[in-house]
């Protein structure tokens, strides 16, 4: 066989050992606080049917799916027509019926109604798997990446608003994080600002722009919405809005005031003081909740709260977003059940974790202990003490025999191995062993029991 | 949108919060002794190139790989005569370009040849991920499943094959299994073996006979051997070979005799025997080593030492396996690297570990405390005693107010949390909460440090 240059396909990743180490450790720390929480897990085959998935992300999303090739001959039920006219749009579905897992909401909306008599409400569930997005790859952006999703379905309390902030807080505080922001704001109070300005048909356009204020500036942001069909007069009204500063409750207050005419807006007020008052009976750890009225979030589907998260100490997008939606299993048959969820974005927390040096010393560790020998004699005598340090519960390695001692001592070094045991025929004669410190270089002969109490 | 019933694509599975804690109780205790021996995890992408995995695994294999249909407008580089004449294999290099893995151990073959300069030799890897193939399913057969895979390479020292022993021992008795087997056989035996009968060309066709002696006996292996060009006196030869008795030491004495002109079953032997001294100078929890010859294992790829492991507490094929060989990353040019490694079948393990209740009492309690309320004053009293219970590391849920006591008990039972604290007005007012105990539903008056005393 030919060598092959080998590769792995653009936008994909292999992960390292050390990377695996501190992406576990962003993992572990938000699983953890999902099931402090009461969120359990779930997982979700990769394939879906394509049905599940298309008509669920948009025309573009729908584009961005990896499809599935049917097994065995695929082509004996290919669309006639799409062949000759080579129509790939129409010849998908003839060839392929299965597709890539797009996100963790949909498959969960599944789910929920797959398995609707076995589940007790309110279902809190969490997802920590792959999914896959046939995006152009760029700085940042991956074909395959993670999604940290956690969703409640079958409970309206604002209570469990309360609780993603609470979430938020807990997990970034547990990895370090000093200074972040999380953004609120409500889509009800979106529409009640398209309504009270009379142009209730391009909230859509009025959200789009308005999300971009920190990108393009107020002066951006009045050009888009004019050029979306926004009147001077409009945008008198909108400024002040969008401008809005003080306090969450300053910013209730004002809004309280400008949207009285709206009734949707008014319970959008309502919705996020009744969440601020869960929050007034807490303490947050690092976090800062920030009422943001130009917060829109891209994804239609959002009903009530939206939810953002920002560091303040590194320049870098959201690191977790959500909200709530109000008949997301809808599509599957199951009308009327509301939910809320958020997501943690683990390849950008990955990235501020790295940049702040925040992970923990010592995770590139993963071996405590190299016992070193010379020939098989030492491996023999060895093997015992090996066995008497993993039972200890330290990883321990034993290094083959017939390698120079040198080598022995770069391994040790390249896997960053903390303490290094030398077993020769003097130690094997003495019982006592050389134990080298690998990070201060210094060493000393240690009996078996003396090792052990420095070790464990 | 038309409602949908929704469905996954066949052979593959939804993992319940249930199922997800018993899963994840397998994974954790495997990887943790993976560790403990220095292995270090890696993930490779979902997705690998089509070339990398075509002609890996024989012409069946191929046909069991899922492929990935390429992105945008495939069929503009479709193959013609493909479409024309509706060959479907002829058409799949010319639409797809990806496709899904199809085992852990060709992807860590490209892993170690793409990052040679980056590893320390010998490397440990472990890595636990899904794989797909296009099987039909059956029972106990899935088209993705997990594997859970440790590999060595760059270190031909027999040390490697003594620590797998280990390995199995260790993580199969974490698990509570007390009573199973590792098999050991070598692949230079069988060499040997088929040598010394005269047929080394028919070694293949010896071996997957003789690994049948389970399922068909010794006269369907015979009449196995006699199909397939054996001779009733190579059979002769054979079958005192087959049907060894003894313990691991009588056997190797006797095969010491019978491949005595046998240069590679020598080999075989010797090898052999020094894993057998390995694990004699150590003291294997629950395995019980035994040389079984007629263990043959299907790949092809192995060349040394030969593993399997069975449950003797119930009735199910292998739960693990691996072996040495030793020209794995030949296949994309990296010559001369020989490489040793086991699986773990988590899948039938979870089905053993079921059978035989072992999973451990609790492990379906995922929150241990519910705060039940009857209003939003209740909720607001709770919010302080639900951070302190979390702080200390307690999995605790408020459950929203505004239901009936009764249903906020049924989700506690449901959910098998074992306490529930009832907060009412008379419990705001005198600092006594209501306490009760879900399995023996009994109940007590305490105050908050009282409870925290008992449920830390």
């Amino acid at each position: 066989m030919a060598a092959i240059k080998p590769s792995v396909p653009k936008g994909t990743r292999d992960f390292s050992p050390a990377e695996m180490v501190k992406r576990n450790y962003i993992f572990d720390t938000i699983k953890s606080v999902f099931r402090k929480y009461g969120y359990q897990q779930i997982e979700t085959p990769t394939m879906e049917n394509l049905s599940t998935l298309t008509g669920k992300y948009g025309d573009e999303g729908d584009k961005l799916i990896f499809k599935v090739l049917n097994s065995g001959d695929y082509l004996a039920k290919a669309n006639e027509q799409a062949l000759t006219t080579r129509n790939s749009n129409l010849a998908t579905s003839s060839i392929s019926e299965k597709a890539l897992r797009y996100d963790l909401t949909v498959p969960f909306a599944r789910y929920v109604v797959m398995h609707q008599n076995e589940i007790t409400m309110p279902f809190k569930r969490f997802q920590v798997q792959p999914v896959w997005r046939a995006d152009r790859p760029q700085k940042g952006r991956y074909r395959e990446f993670y999604q940290c999703d956690a969703d409640v379905v079958g409970s309206d309390s604002l209570l469990n608003e309360a609780e993603f902030i609470m979430i938020y807080d807990e997990a970034l505080s547990n990895l370090g994080l000093k200074d972040f922001t999380i953004k609120i704001n409500n889509r009800k109070i979106l529409s009640g600002i398209a309504e009270i300005i009379g142009k209730p048909e391009l909230i859509i356009d009025m959200t789009v722009a308005i999300d971009k204020l920190d990108k393009i500036g107020l002066n951006g942001v009045v050009n888009e919405l004019m050029e979306k069909g926004f009147t001077r007069e409009d945008i008198d009204k909108l400024e002040p809005i969008i401008l809005l500063e003080g306090t969450n409750y300053d910013k209730l207050h004002k809004l309280r005031h400008i949207l009285a005419s709206s009734e949707t807006g008014l319970k959008g007020c309502h919705e996020l003081e009744e969440i601020f008052e869960y929050i007034n009976n807490i303490k947050l750890h690092r976090a800062t909740l920030e009422l943001d009225i130009t917060l829109a979030r891209g994804l239609n589907y959002y009903t009530g709260s939206i939810f953002e998260v920002k560091t303040n100490e590194a320049a870098m997008g959201s690191i977790g977003g959500g909200g709530r939606y109000d008949d997301l299993t809808g599509m599957f048959g199951l009308k009327g059940l509301t939910g809320a969820g958020i997501s943690f974005g683990a390849d950008r927390i990955y990235d501020v974790l790295q940049e702040l040096e925040l992970f923990p010393e010592g995770s590139n560790q993963t071996t405590k202990v190299l016992i070193c020998t010379f020939d098989k004699g030492g491996e023999v005598y060895a093997l015992p003490l090996l066995q008497q340090l993993r039972a200890e519960g330290v990883n321990t390695e034993l290094y083959p025999s017939g390698t120079k001692i040198k080598k022995q001592f770069d391994y040790a070094n390249n896997k960053n191995v903390p303490y290094v045991i030398v077993i020769g025929s003097d130690e094997i004669e003495s019982g006592h062993l050389t134990f080298k410190n690998m990070t201060t270089g210094e060493q000393e002969k240690l009996t078996v029991n003396q090792i052990l109490a420095k070790v464990k």
